[in-house]
């Protein structure tokens, strides 16, 4: 059939990325211009991590000519929109921002530097500029700051055939183009119900909405975080939530692809924190600020190395005489690390789904606490019969496999405990439990994981 | 206004969730019913992991009677789910599982053995039973197996006023509540165009829907992985995707409620396997499957651990001499797990967010190389440093020193590079790379680092 392209998509295309990339090196603009037309803007956003910084430029000039730079732009990743913003003309910018959505213009102010943000700010004119400041005000990453300001709303005595006639009318720049609801509003826009496009086709024409409308349904505050919208809106189902300020009145909508975008990149975050990474933004290429981001993490396991030092030096005479107990810390350490973070993770990961909260604590405790114990007595006889069986520590007949045992079981437990309990009491006192797990579980296991090795040690090797 | 319930979500409601709790143990069935029915399904089952066995069943009993045990089902988690299964006559599980969607009967079926599995399946009928046996046939967690086979396709002939009155028909049942595309399919089932329900509201009756109808889309087929599925629905911005099979007829929607579980689900699955917890079910309270789940990942890193046994137990009479070079072991192991976690970590989750790709490894390689050289000249310096001054290690003057800060720089730099290099491989030939991470790394750069250590302190000090 003439014209029809039904894309299948595919997980990725390689080798169609890089013909681009060489079209856009070789300057061949007529092909890119058919390439571009007939490709998604998100497609399109692809290709910048690929380029070479020239070509990066090229192709921004190309964009901005064929009136696709605002729909690019909101699929770039932070590097790249910084990029753009740098190296282009700021009226020209501005001209680009104007074609967009006030909730994407308002995400790409917020994360670029704020002189920069200003000088843009002064130079958008009209709704655009009304509407971004207002959505400027809120607090990142919260409904305020996420929602979009263009939603559709009719007062209550509106009828059906009214209200299909006013969608009749709408433009794609009114509205979001996937539209599902209709929000119901009183005379002070107080939010009162919504209706369904479907609802809307399935009635009678002369229905008033107020008869129609589903007066029980969910809404957000500006002032709740994206992580609370994003679980709301996965949790019931829905396509878009309304967001009302203090008096109940509808200022915007957060709809379902914006969420999708959150929860992509609250997961993103969390891991990275776990790994002890911080805010890093992991589409820099910037190997300083790489550096910058994740060197802070890395002090709190030195500090914990140090106090190791210390306290293995303390038993220097200890393993003057029996040098074969060094071999065995690193195994020691390992386990109890790698069980803790086994630990922390799955803690981590059930609260952040809501699978677990304060509630449980002492359930997970008692859990992990057990799973701990059994996998300590596992690798603890596992660890002794290698030990004894080990021509090397022959000498040490049962002393030193026992030694081992006990100090591999124990601190397997005691892994998998603090490995919960540290998650537990961040989520308690309102700290992200991704924040402390990572770098502080590791290090707090690595040092009572010593510990204990040389009490034992010193208790029945000496 | 009465009757209006404008709910504002809450993050978590702990104190409502407590009441409920006592109501149902207290067995005060009335003020329960009351509550069920103005509860939505999906909180309804967040009451679950707080009850104990018989509240459990008593809760089931409660919703059967008030026809919301379907719903209430498909919100369930896996262990809540097998619980129902269990406890229930299959009768009437059959009878719950007719009021639900067929997608969801599947995802329910295909988690459960596969005796109970088989006893359930020859007592479903009619439609649902025809609709499951299909959806079953497709491997777990593709497109086909995700799909919903109740979409909304018409003749591309249809005029927008035969469309508008065929929804107006339409029941809940036979189409998902949040349907808001129309596929256009010729006379053999195959996928031609689509177009919105506002496009369907906003056209005059009279046109037919082929010229109404975009015939520029995204579609996916029946075998592709449910994280393709998601990719594609999130990067274009989709509310739903047609799943075609491989003659291109269209055999189901995938709708991004379902995607945005999918979503929820791959992220916790990478962030177990990179925890080394394997295919954990989080949701599980049973100590002894979260043990068995968890034992073979812990293996890695033991095998790791006697290897380090080994490699130390080479060094005896080095440390018999020096003592003080045991006390170092941890430091220069914890840096070096903590910096691989790092790279690794924003290696697995830059690709799995589809921003790195084979094509950069180089780039990304060099990128974490250097983070790691800096990151380890720092470390180098303050550990260097930290050995001249520790009063415990002046007789070694410059000597330990020097070893110690050579050591955890190469370490570093070592744990950095492999940290990127395992899960890029793994990416290459097609294993997931979340699964590579975690204790493979950790496991493979504590090796690497206490060989180099020693080899630095046998150059310099013996």
């Amino acid at each position: 059939m003439e014209g029809q392209t039904i894309i299948t998509t595919q997980d990725v295309d390689e080798l169609f990325i890089s013909t681009v990339v060489r079209l856009i090196q070789r300057r061949a603009f007529p092909n890119l211009r058919n390439i571009i037309a007939k490709t998604h803007s998100a497609d399109i956003a692809r290709w910048f991590p690929r380029l070479r910084p020239e070509a990066k430029s090229s192709l921004f000039t190309l964009l901005i000519e064929e009136n696709r730079m605002g729909e690019v732009l909101c699929e770039l990743n932070a590097a790249d929109i910084n990029e753009f913003i740098e190296e282009t003309e700021p009226a020209t910018v501005v001209s680009v921002l104007h074609t967009m959505p006030a909730d994407d213009v308002t995400r790409i102010l917020s994360d670029i530097p704020e002189e920069k943000k200003e000088e843009l700010l002064n130079l958008i004119e009209g709704a655009t500029s009304e509407h971004v400041e207002q959505l400027l005000e809120y607090e990142e990453k919260t409904a305020g700051a996420i929602m979009s300001p263009n939603y559709f709303a009719l007062p209550q005595e509106t009828t059906a055939a009214e209200a299909t006639e006013m969608i009749r009318d709408l433009t794609e720049i009114d509205i979001p183009p996937i539209t599902f609801y209709v929000y119901v509003v009183d005379e002070e826009n107080k939010l009162k119900g919504v209706l369904s496009l479907r609802q809307l086709v399935q009635t009678k024409p002369g229905t008033p909405l107020k008869s129609l409308m589903t007066s029980h349904l969910y809404t957000v505050h500006t002032d709740m975080s994206q992580e609370t919208v994003a679980r709301a809106v996965a949790r019931y189902n829905l396509l878009a939530i309304p967001v009302i300020n203090s008096i109940g009145q509808l200022v915007g909508i957060v709809t379902i692809d914006d969420i999708v975008d959150v929860i992509r990149e609250e997961n993103t975050e969390d891991m990275l924190k776990m790994a002890g990474t911080g805010d890093l933004d992991i589409t820099s290429r910037s190997i300083f600020r790489n550096t910058r981001a994740r060197l802070p993490w890395l002090l709190a396991s030195f500090a914990g190395g140090l106090l190791a030092v210390y306290v293995i030096g303390f038993f220097e005479t200890q393993l003057k005489q029996i040098a074969a107990l060094a071999a065995f810390i690193p195994v020691i350490m390992g386990m109890g690390g790698n069980i803790g973070t086994q630990s922390s993770t799955i803690i981590v990961r059930s609260i952040a789904i809501g699978e677990v909260s304060i509630k449980d604590t002492w359930r997970v405790l008692w859990r992990e606490f057990s799973t701990g114990a059994l996998l300590g007595t596992t690798y603890g006889v596992l660890l002794g019969g290698f030990a004894y069986l080990f021509p090397q520590f022959r000498e040490y007949a049962w002393k030193l496999p026992l030694v081992v045992a006990l100090a591999i079981f124990v601190n397997m437990m005691i892994a998998a405990t603090v490995g919960t309990v540290i998650p537990m009491f961040f989520k308690r006192v309102n700290i992200d439990p991704a924040v402390a797990t990572g770098p502080f579980v590791t290090t707090a296991i690595d040092v009572i994981g010593i510990f204990t090795y040389f009490l034992f040690a010193n208790l029945f090797l000496f």
